[in-house]
């Protein structure tokens, strides 16, 4: 079978500017390259209509994999093939995992975003002018402090760290300004990956240029030696810092497979932030499509809470359906199948696995929305499972549809794309938030445990205890909670799959996104600078002498 | 009067896709934003004949500002005023000393290159894509040795550095891979500014995607517990770096003030590497432009040889003419003026200082290149200072010419562009290198010591010893010579002015640059991660709503 990369190179692409008279936009647009353009800021606040918002989300993650991306991809696509028109839009991708685990890609087979080599490499620059205006912080603020210190900063508590694009274990926790005086303040420091800065978060969450300045002047870089917090603000920097964003705020247009639109805008985290593509990206498609497709990292219990709590929240978005990608061998494995059995048949094991796609829906029926069980169809799977599967949502009254968007790309779709629009025309349920942002820290932390992990109750280490008063005392009570647990398993323990019951989730640390708007609540080591295997992917890279990638799949 | 931001954003730039077709190449460009472009490689090796190529030099440059790079985009223009199309070939600018000190420009006045925002800021992302190369060698590397350490590496002695294209002097010298074990193996590092790295030497010595990764697979990252060297290559990433950099190699088309033809492309360091734009945007400036001008770093001592000796060697470039830009006031400061006085006319210290002109014009002489001398004119230069500085040159055989550039772009460079003319086309000399290939490493540094810089001698420490021993035993004799040396003086001691006589040079340190294929001689300490002042640029940087740049300059 060919592999992604051999696909995508047998596409024959439109121009983008052809993408974007499909789309009335050619004058709104900057080419970058004949495939990629950035879409000027003033299109998300035209006069059209917006269209209608499609989520796509999953069961909790295995090493099985689940394609929710290339489910995206092919229910965007998927849309044409019944008579509609409509926009995807997705994140981009950080270099880090593509040059070490991944190796790339934006979607699969016959349903992935192209060109998959640009999307994978440098893109349009957004995640290097991060990295810029992260790292340029962080520079002022040691100068700041070398130059005389006017905050009165306490070097032991910055806690605005510097990032790289890039999977480099060795800079998780380093000491810098060291050698003689004129190197700087001696002090410790550490690296995050990009896409887990705060910049990244803020970015993908602000509505003009504007409101990313103010995001990023809020920003709380350190603490003085009284414990008060310094902002970007306060080092008089803000200006200088959106600057460097002024580009990279603005989303990205390209095509899909079969030369529809998609729009590639922002990727922060999905623990440590709020997993999304950018507010202004999926504003800027509401107005392009008639539906709008768009995925939020991990599975339901993270990326969909976040997205309809936090972003959607934030943007003033009103969602109106959600997919729910399962497949046959993630739910076998969380119905207690190795990864290297899962060719064999095993209703048994999936029967017992459905539970976790249950609690899924079971969350997001809490944010009153209509949904639908997108079945991802793999080799493997045999007719008996796909049968259970079917009858199973059947019997229990949950809208689900099999597609196979891999190999057939939208056209693979088209029932669930039928399924989504009839969904989408009948649904008369009027989307609600989990948590009411006045509520209490504590209250907002219990919701979300309660009603989307499942948990028993919520238990707080001293640490978290004191880090919560702290942040009341900062006046921050009304914050977002952006929770960070492991993605694998709907408790706080990744050893547990399936329906976890009879838990408790542990809050071990929270930490304040002031510029996001969100506290972060740590249920465990939150790794935010990844590492290398063993055989890192850039081992099998190359560019030919007429520059085509080798190696990216 | 209107500083260079202001009269920057009253011009009206022409889409760059007109300043294509004007040049025939509007299929072989890839649009960046509506102003930028990358030509592709090929048209570097199309069959049109090469333009004459014209490099601009200067005196030792001084706190008063020679103005080089504008004297380039003002003779670049004025070759237009006089009915010859010409096309410049230029640096890109380092995002980390616009942050701090310099606040941006690439030229000035009515000679700047634009748009100026774009250049000053990302650009076409290429100092990013080098900073991703630089950092993923790193990582690798790291992880190389975290994984098993097949290549028995050193950790002690890694050569290669981490870069930010930054001003962070915190970063210089630190400590990696600290805390628990997984977070690598603890050594010794320090981060470059991105420009000083070797990728960035290497890519603007590249002649081809191909040439680009032989040459960074012959990067030294380290050296083995038995001290044999280990290449990029033996850690089998040479592909996916120059994968990173695949589009970084496509040189840049911008356009001038008079919105005549700009390549801006590559800028490496003029102390620890060459300080020239690429040869890829030299040789594709040569088929696009009956003139080409080019500038490098620094003074005639610095830019002007490594320019002639390493970039028109590996390039296989014959330069036609040289340029060397010279002003009163900087004349007036080598004679012993003071900053502060220079508006008084001092014809007695312009006298003295001249012989820093003179010794340039003498090392530039030995290239078999003929020259002018540009004086770049400032509003307090009086009549008789100019005057006897007109004097001087005609006494003693030297072509000049007076510009005004600043205040009237190319107008202001009619003569000069006349005169280069002249000398070009009645050039009867050949151009030749100062020093052979094959001459052993000490020669080649005492005969750049003695012909450029009027030194006695070379003098060694022991270290310096000890390493060029080392790179004889590795078979680098053959390598070019790229010196490292304060630009403020001749001699390697910056509070000497003017033209010193009776020194010798002292050479400290000789690092290798195999990929490049040069050893750098530093004959003090070169700063190769410059530092942040009491009042960085950044601090009156802003952006409107609007997505206006305020307060580069």
């Amino acid at each position: 079978m060919k592999n992604d990369l051999q696909i995508a190179k047998e596409i024959e692409l439109k121009p983008i500017t052809t993408i974007a008279e499909e789309l009335n936009i050619l004058d709104d647009i900057e080419c970058y390259g004949k495939y990629k353009a950035k879409i000027d800021l003033s299109v998300m606040n035209n006069q059209r209509k917006d269209g209608k918002l499609v989520l796509v989300t999953a069961i909790s993650p295995t090493k099985a994999g689940e394609g929710k991306t290339t489910m995206t991809v092919g229910l965007g696509q998927g849309f044409y093939h019944v008579g509609k028109q409509s926009v995807i839009a997705l994140r981009e991708p950080s270099l880090g995992p593509v040059m070490g685990l991944k190796g790339g890609a934006a979607g699969g087979g016959y349903s992935q975003v192209l060109p998959m080599e640009d999307l994978n490499l440098h893109f349009t620059g957004d995640i290097h002018a991060i990295t810029s205006a992260n790292n340029a912080i962080c520079a002022l603020l040691d100068n700041h402090i070398y130059q005389g210190n006017e905050c009165e900063i306490d070097p032991t508590k910055i806690v605005f760290k510097r990032c790289l694009d890039l999977n480099d274990r060795t800079l998780r926790e380093i000491t810098i300004g060291q050698g003689s005086h004129v190197n700087g303040i001696e002090r410790k420091d550490g690296f995050n990956i990009t896409v887990a800065s705060e910049i990244m978060a803020v970015l993908c969450l602000a509505t003009s240029l504007e409101d990313l300045k103010e995001r990023i002047g809020n920003i709380i870089v350190a603490y003085t030696k009284n414990d008060q917090p310094v902002f970007v603000k306060d080092l008089k920097i803000q200006g200088a810092i959106t600057m460097l964003l002024k580009d990279a705020l603005k989303p990205n247009l390209v095509q899909t497979c079969e030369n529809t639109p998609a729009i590639v805008h922002g990727g922060p985290f999905a623990n440590i932030a709020h997993g999304c593509n950018s507010i202004i990206a999926t504003k800027t498609a509401l107005k392009l499509g008639e539906y709008v497709v768009t995925e939020a990292g991990f599975g339901a219990d993270l990326g969909a809470e976040k997205f309809l709590d936090i972003k959607c929240r934030e943007g003033k978005l009103t969602p109106d359906c959600v997919v729910i990608v399962a497949t046959v061998r993630a739910l076998k494995m969380h119905g207690g199948v190795e990864y290297d059995n899962l060719k064999e048949e095993n209703v048994e094991a999936l029967a017992k696995g459905i539970e976790n796609l249950a609690k899924h829906i079971d969350s997001i029926q809490k944010f009153n929305l209509p949904y639908v069980v997108a079945v991802n169809q793999f080799t493997h799977d045999t007719e008996a499972e796909l049968e259970f599967l079917k009858k199973w949502c059947e019997e229990n009254n949950h809208p689900c549809e099999i597609a196979n968007v891999w190999l057939n790309g939208g056209a693979g779709a088209k029932e669930l794309a039928n399924r989504v629009i009839e969904l989408v025309e009948n649904n008369d349920q009027t989307f609600k938030v989990l948590y009411e942002r006045e509520a209490k820290l504590e209250d907002k932390i219990l919701t979300i445990a309660k009603n989307i992990y499942g948990a028993r109750g919520v238990v707080y280490t001293d640490e978290a205890k004191n880090q919560l008063q702290k942040i009341k005392e900062l006046g921050y009570e009304d914050f977002l909670v952006c929770m960070a647990k492991t993605p694998v398993s709907l408790s706080d323990d990744p050893k547990v799959l399936g329906r976890p019951t009879n838990f408790d989730i542990t809050i071990r640390e929270i930490r304040i996104s002031a510029g996001a708007g969100f506290i972060v609540c740590l249920t465990g080591n939150v790794l935010t600078m990844p590492g290398l295997p063993k055989q890192p992917a850039a081992l099998k890279m190359d560019v030919t002498p007429e520059g085509e990638c080798v190696g990216l799949f």
